[in-house]
């Protein structure tokens, strides 16, 4: 099987750092996983105008790549050119925020997502509305740093415990992560609060793993 | 990785037909997926007193099993005992009605579900509404034929091509199949409808492999 998670900003710490987070599902080379960024595009999605420019640009590293691959992972929280992706292929298509969502459904009755900010937040009500999913949603907590930032702020961790506490306050049992440059602190976060916490471009991954499986 | 997904009915032709359908997911022997049948439960579980009298043993058995696997899927379009068992153990713990639906949203706008009979639609009709699914929910068409007879009988072909395309025709662009009974004619039917049909047990045993891999 071979699986290309696609990076739809242009910053190659954020591909680097997915690498790492889905290399056990590699199975010890069992499975091919590439991870990529885009050239050109933001060094991060932090806007709607963000979000609209890589539209493009996602469906075309798809269109160029499809042969190569069994599945595709859109691996920006904003599920960037997902729908539209999916008319450049018949292959799956899945974004990280449905699959780490749909993923957290099954880890806890309720869920709580993580935002990098208060703008980022209101882009993924939207999103979360749209995928049907906000009866399940516990609440959004944001860190407020930018993205660009998000790989080395020395205040990341701290302000994902105060969120994930937050979260959990208001019933979430399972907290998913809102952004891929929080990936470093999975662990940590999933210590401090004794309940899961899911890195959505795992989760996502493995679901591709599934649809692959069951095209057969 | 050890994975155990648990036939809640004591009919072994069950277990064996998961057995083969999670294959690819072994890929080549790195991962452990064992399925087994209960002992002792209803040759198929049919009606609310079935899923009633699994609940205790679905349990038992994970309790019983819990230091040998990394997690667990309940293997009953009912997801009997997936809210208890969780109780039992800390370890990941899934059903396929909720895994299934779950992995389906990332392969359609709305899904729709083959059900065994009239009356299991009515139990899976409160399910997808207690996990607040329903939004995403284009139909359910039952097959009406016995959990018992699924295995052997010469009409669930049919049956299944024409309650997938009603489905499609209400707007499902991915189809669930609502008993591990109906896998063997996965294939047919996708080919039939040329849109995904997805076997539950697959689409929930690839997200337990993500559970698994996102716990490191």
């Amino acid at each position: 099987m071979r699986i290309l998670v696609l990076n739809p900003n242009s910053n190659p710490e954020f591909s680097a750092q997915m690498d790492k987070a889905v290399e056990p599902l590699r199975f010890g080379g069992a499975v091919r996983i590439d991870c990529i960024s885009l050239t050109g595009t933001p060094l991060g999605i932090e806007t709607q105008r963000d979000i609209d420019a890589v539209l493009d640009p996602v469906c075309d590293a798809i269109a160029a790549k499809e042969a190569e691959y069994d599945a595709f992972v859109v691996a920006c929280f904003a599920d960037t050119g997902v729908a539209s992706a999916r008319e450049v292929t018949s292959k799956p298509v899945l974004g990280i925020c449905e699959g780490g969502l749909s993923a957290a459904l099954n880890a806890g009755e309720r869920f709580g997502v993580i935002s990098t900010s208060n703008e980022a937040r209101n882009a993924e009500l939207r999103l979360i509305r749209s995928h049907a999913l906000m009866e399940r949603c516990a609440g959004m907590e944001p860190v407020n740093i930018p993205v660009v930032e998000m790989m080395h702020s020395n205040e990341l961790a701290e302000r994902m415990v105060s969120a994930g506490r937050r979260l959990a306050a208001q019933g979430a049992e399972v907290v998913v992560l809102g952004c891929a440059g929080m990936t470093r602190h999975q662990a940590l976060l999933q210590d401090e609060l004794g309940i899961p916490v899911l890195d959505p471009v795992v989760s996502t991954a493995a679901m591709a793993l599934g649809a692959i499986a069951g095209r057969g």
